[in-house]
């Protein structure tokens, strides 16, 4: 394929008028197709459909340590619950603590809890001029989200297939007393699919902040899900890594089953230092007696441990792997060469990340839209909603059928090379 | 039984020292009884047990709604959810959020949101010199844990048959602007099982606030817990006393099914005006994708409406009543006349309150512990865990067998007689 940037004025209006013809023709389909969210599809949920007879009238619903998990207490969760999510996070359950059904409010209530109680002993955020957060992006819009509902300052790091830029990391924590945290998905990254390099790893546990307040968030949603048994990615222990370099309080890893077994009805985790989960405890003894532990007690009878997980997600992969290939054939064979984009291929999480040629992403989200394909908004991926580039996207392959996909990947292609020409000929 | 008051000195110390004695027997015995706790019976727990079967592999997981109870989505909770929490409630569906399994989290966030971002868009009360509740007291001891975590100063307010003293609470709420907020169990309060009187709820509805983002904490935690069919308490519904008051953004009320399913795995919910939930939504939608949605079917399969929740709690009430007639026919009988000590002969709920002569609740419970008699700590029931008069204690008749209620209580009675008579020796 010729480069678009090689067209002449001529080459370009005529393909113009071409793209034009086809999008008038697949904008009349009437298509109703959705790539926005990380939603796990029906199929997904169907693998996991006996997950809610483990536990019945039936069944022992004490725990082998004695817990009526029917009952209240147990404010860090049944010992089994810590001992699977503690096998998941590659730490020891003592480390753990079993919240809700969301990791995302674990993250929310310890930015919450940071503002009005400080971080073990620190001034509350809330009392402070200035509360700044690194922000590696493209990455996940509802972090960026609580950051900036809390009205902290969002500064963006660059990412690489290799994570972010640390060299920039290392200089503003080690500068800045007032940058007090930094977001991260460090596998199968949340858009893009990239897994931080060992470096990369060893660099976060090595940071020197300013801020002994300061936090890695490491939000470890995507730990065991894989694509390919064969290539997935590795991803060094942070814990282990901070044991090593004496920065042991430095990071809380999050980590759920939302993509496991139930979206709406999973587990969530936090693991981190004792001085973390102990200044933890003092507000949640405050904010709960305890969670729900017969959720608990399902997963671990389901899963039984780390092995009944990863065979679990093995049938995820199964489902996830053709709708990511789908998207990547069509990209692959209508925009390879073309110059007007560059994409990711990744070999586990839930996304692919798509970057335009500068200036283009909102009109490609938007003409998608008005053919009947709803990606996630343009800007998304970057703090306060504003991609400075205008050029990322990100493609959630999960919730469609694989052929629904090829088919919203296909006027999706149609888009990128439609706003291209039109983008070239202004120039 | 002759009043204590009314003996002499040598008729106390035969009684001393013929109260020691039996004490002495009493400790010998080895007991180990809590009365400590207002937590379900395993015999209430049981009950329930079906409970768990009404969804499994079989069901159809989405709602009539259309909504997948797997997956994400629905902040609010399923519509089928909302308004079986409404009717119990006596509100309507749309004046109900359905949130996790707890309503002391929802207070919890509800209080850490002011805190952080105010109310309906008053200053953040972290932002504000000074915020103070009303704390009508004896109450429950893990609302003040949340004000006192978020360092908001209390001002206890007296109780009475009627609930909180009136005349007290609207002259400070106008007076003060500091005063943002109040906490009340209306119903069966804890520990005293009072209701709150119509004229009460009424002026309730008709404070006039000197702060606008001053909120009545509603915690109707007791709503459906009757004891006795034929005589159960009649409380005012605050929400419709609001609505005619024209004060309908002034209260919140929360309730849960934790003491009607599972303590451990309940729903809890939140009702107010459309104001005041539109300002939680603007938090909650940063906090989660939603809460567990299965969870929330589970109840509106087993439960089905407000008919079904009130024939459930019939199965309770008939669990505790024994427990509360047992406690309260030990009191009746050892105490009656004695002129030592008042207790609450509740309709509901699940607390007896009883007052000891003042300056004894410490040295009564002290002793109960001694011989293996654990009761909620002296205190506890006010603010800053300090009785002013070190008088209150509560007494949690649920979890123990009626029998283990009767003897923890003639172990109580003991003790209350013995700590009077020494109280009054050394007069």
């Amino acid at each position: 394929m010729k480069a678009y940037r090689e067209m002449s004025r001529e080459e370009l209006l005529t393909l113009q008028s071409q793209l034009n013809a086809e999008y008038e023709e697949a904008k009349a389909k009437g298509l109703s197709l959705n790539m926005s969210r990380g939603k796990p599809a029906v199929s997904q949920l169907d693998i996991c459909k006996d997950f809610l007879d483990v536990v019945n009238s039936g069944s022992d619903l004490v725990t082998e340590s004695g817990v009526d998990t029917r009952n209240y207490g147990e404010l860090v969760g049944i010992p089994e619950a810590q001992q699977l999510m503690a096998d998941m996070m590659g730490t020891k359950p003592e480390n753990v603590i079993i919240c809700g059904n969301a990791s995302l409010t674990i993250m929310y209530d310890t930015v919450s809890r940071s503002m009005t109680h400080g971080v073990m002993g620190s001034t509350p955020w809330c009392k402070l001029d200035k509360v700044k957060f690194l922000c590696p992006a493209p990455g996940y819009d509802r972090h960026f989200a609580i950051t900036e509902h809390f009205g902290i300052e969002m500064i963006t790091i660059p990412m690489s297939p290799e994570g972010p830029d640390m060299d920039m990391v290392e200089k503003l924590v080690a500068e800045d007393d007032t940058i007090k945290g930094i977001w991260c998905v460090p596998k199968y990254s949340n858009p893009q699919g990239y897994t931080y390099s060992d470096e990369t790893v060893r660099r976060f546990a090595n940071l020197k902040p300013a801020a002994a307040d300061f936090r890695i968030f490491w939000d470890n949603a995507y730990i065991i899900h894989d694509l390919y048994e064969d290539r997935s990615d590795k991803l060094l222990n942070i814990l282990d890594e901070c044991e090593k370099t004496g920065n042991v309080d430095m990071v809380y890893e999050f980590a759920s089953t939302s993509k496991i077994s139930f979206a709406g009805g999973g587990i969530a985790a936090i693991a981190a230092s004792k001085g973390n989960l102990d200044a933890m405890k003092k507000s949640m003894t405050i904010q709960t007696i305890g969670y729900d532990k017969i959720n608990q007690l399902r997963h671990v009878r389901y899963f039984k441990n780390l092995d009944g997980l990863k065979a679990h997600m093995i049938k995820h992969a199964a489902l996830m792997r053709p709708k990511f290939e789908a998207v990547l054939e069509v990209l692959d064979r209508e925009l390879n060469g073309a110059g007007i984009g560059t994409w990711t291929k990744p070999n586990g999480g839930y996304f692919i990340s798509f970057d335009a040629m500068d200036g283009c992403a909102k009109a490609i989200v938007a003409k998608c839209k008005e053919a009947g394909v709803i990606l996630t908004g343009a800007g998304a991926t970057f703090p306060y909603g504003k991609d400075p580039k205008d050029s990322n996207i990100r493609i959630a392959p999960s919730f469609p059928t694989p052929e629904e996909m090829a088919m919203a990947t296909d006027l999706f292609v149609l888009c990128v090379k439609l706003v291209s020409v039109e983008k070239l000929l202004e120039a």
